[in-house]
């Protein structure tokens, strides 16, 4: 079933791309190109947020997938802007092993001669071109949707309330990064809500149960869902990031530790003994595999993993709860226990 | 008449930005001030997209100047989000004399003590950040006008033609930073009518036109007197940038030169006796007020000015043409004159 609904936003997002590519043609070859790599952008994922969408719309009764899909998609495109605008800030030039926008764009004018300085500044600005294309586009795919007047704006307003959120996320995440002190706990959890998790469940979970016309407080109940259940999901992302393997999660686990990345284990380890070492260890581009070791055990032996584990357990079980009121359908309960067995399954 | 609408287009994102404020204050004080930067951001500017927007509606009888406020704000949002990520594409952290998004959040992370590379990558990612969220409220703004079915689309299509437009004018204006050849005089043309003509001239004049309900003829020859006037600004602009006057203009007369930017006059030059010299001193940062006299004389002689002046003059003659045409009311044509003789005036 979620193959067949990716299916459907898959076939949206082609559409969408292709007709981008006609219009960009007479505009020039590299116009052309960087619709190409936006789409490529778009490929390959889990389709997550179009999912959450899909799935409250389904499990409250929808039936017309096709708009559901176009809903999902603009949701989709949001995360394509975001991560593109997120890779610039972050000064990554590889998502996933493979050269995003920016490495690519780079890659070929070093490839021309270009000095690899002013390579990286081209990578980079055409990143943020095809980030605000992205975004721009994600409202269109709604007006696409043929879904009408007061839906739709709500719909609208909901997309908004993502992007606003994860903006405001992503800022407090650039101030962690420059800020030599060590962040509490419970604002991390604020910046990973904002930044991600409002955008990947809250609101599409919303947005397709008011697609679905449902009641108010359903809309509410799903949004308390997917506060919940998505801050599980970033706490278990970050343990992951350290502990994860590699193969099943497509990331390094030596990334977050080279960077320093603050995360809730680092807060909670910041305030242990283990700190003393682990806090020599961490924030350096040359740790080694021995080192990375080294961090994984003080982070376990301080309790810091165990105490992420036990906070994605509560985040989880609490979600549980609201799925549990009596406002939720057994059909839309039997949608999202799934996504927060999920969440379980990795810290069981 | 110009003083009223600009009032109520400040109207409408006063609104919008005190609205924005008050819904960021919860989601932390740097968001609320990131907000307010942006707001300053689109203050003091001459509204000129809304006078196009507002210029062709009432031109055509148009008289609900509020809604038409409201989707003139739109460009002028579109117009700020542009600027904000053009100004981090160049590197840019002051504008019209003072510090932009970039520039302020570099300086004030300086005065806590964090080191210049550091702060500037933290100016670009707010800027970032700034800018996506102007480029993500311009549609919401089309929406608050109150416009309905099916004129709200038609004017959606036109800001979209006017963000796909200026990207793809961005990407090739990113291509000529770094190409080490020199375009032709078309393709700056053809770069300038992207990046800025588009969503400055022709698409505010034909939303004006559609919100009017104009015939199609109208719009489609408002969009071909924006074309040409749009094209004509840009090649005054170039030529102020380097003869202006710094007062009047409000920017340096030597930053083009120093940058070495591709202009119609660099473009001729080029293929003049006088470039062994002139391709010498443009393009440094270094470039001293006495070079820049010698390089301004250079110009005039080989007749790049005499180039550039005569192009723009022919395009504005030309724009003067369509506002002839039959199809256009009197009153309409009394108020695109002015945009046109603008031009002349500062050719003549």
């Amino acid at each position: 079933m979620n193959a067949e609904r990716a299916h459907l936003v898959d076939a949206v997002l082609q559409r969408f791309f292709s007709l981008s590519k006609k219009r960009a043609t007479p505009l020039g070859a590299h116009y052309e190109h960087l619709w190409g790599l936006l789409e490529r952008n778009t490929q390959g994922g889990k389709r997550f947020r179009p999912r959450m969408v899909m799935g409250a719309y389904a499990g409250l009764g929808g039936t017309d997938m096709d708009a559901a899909a176009y809903v999902g998609a603009a949701f989709e495109l949001l995360h394509t802007a975001l991560i593109v605008h997120d890779d610039v800030i972050d000064r990554d030039f590889v998502r996933r092993g493979i050269p995003n926008i920016s490495g690519a764009y780079r890659d070929s004018a070093v490839d021309r001669g270009v000095a690899t300085d002013i390579a990286e500044h081209r990578g980079v600005s055409a990143a943020i071109i095809a980030g605000d294309l992205a975004l721009f586009n994600a409202y269109r795919l709604i007006d696409k949707s043929g879904v009408g007047s007061p839906l739709r704006e709500r719909i609208v307003e909901v997309l908004d309330e993502a992007m606003f959120a994860s903006a405001a996320g992503e800022l407090i995440d650039v101030d962690f990064s420059i800020d030599p002190g060590m962040p509490l706990v419970d604002d991390i959890l604020t910046m990973e809500r904002l930044k991600t998790a409002v955008y990947s469940f809250e609101t599409p979970l919303q947005a397709g149960a008011i697609l679905a016309e449902a009641d108010e407080e359903v809309v509410t109940t799903l949004g308390d869902f997917g506060r919940e259940i998505g801050i599980a999901y970033q706490v278990v992302d970050d343990v992951l990031g350290v502990f994860g393997e590699e193969e099943a999660t497509g990331k390094t686990t030596i990334g977050d530790l080279r960077e320093g990345k603050r995360t809730v284990m680092i807060a909670f380890a910041s305030s242990t003994p283990a700190w003393s070492r682990l806090g020599e260890l961490i924030g350096h581009a040359d740790l080694t595999l021995a080192q990375a070791d080294e961090a994984r055990d003080l982070l376990v032996q301080c309790g810091a993993r165990a105490f992420a584990d036990d906070l994605a357990r509560s985040y989880a079980q609490r979600a549980l709860t609201r799925l549990a009121e009596p406002c939720i359908p057994q059909r839309l309960r039997a949608e999202l226990h799934p996504v927060a067995e999920t969440v379980l399954d990795r810290v069981r």
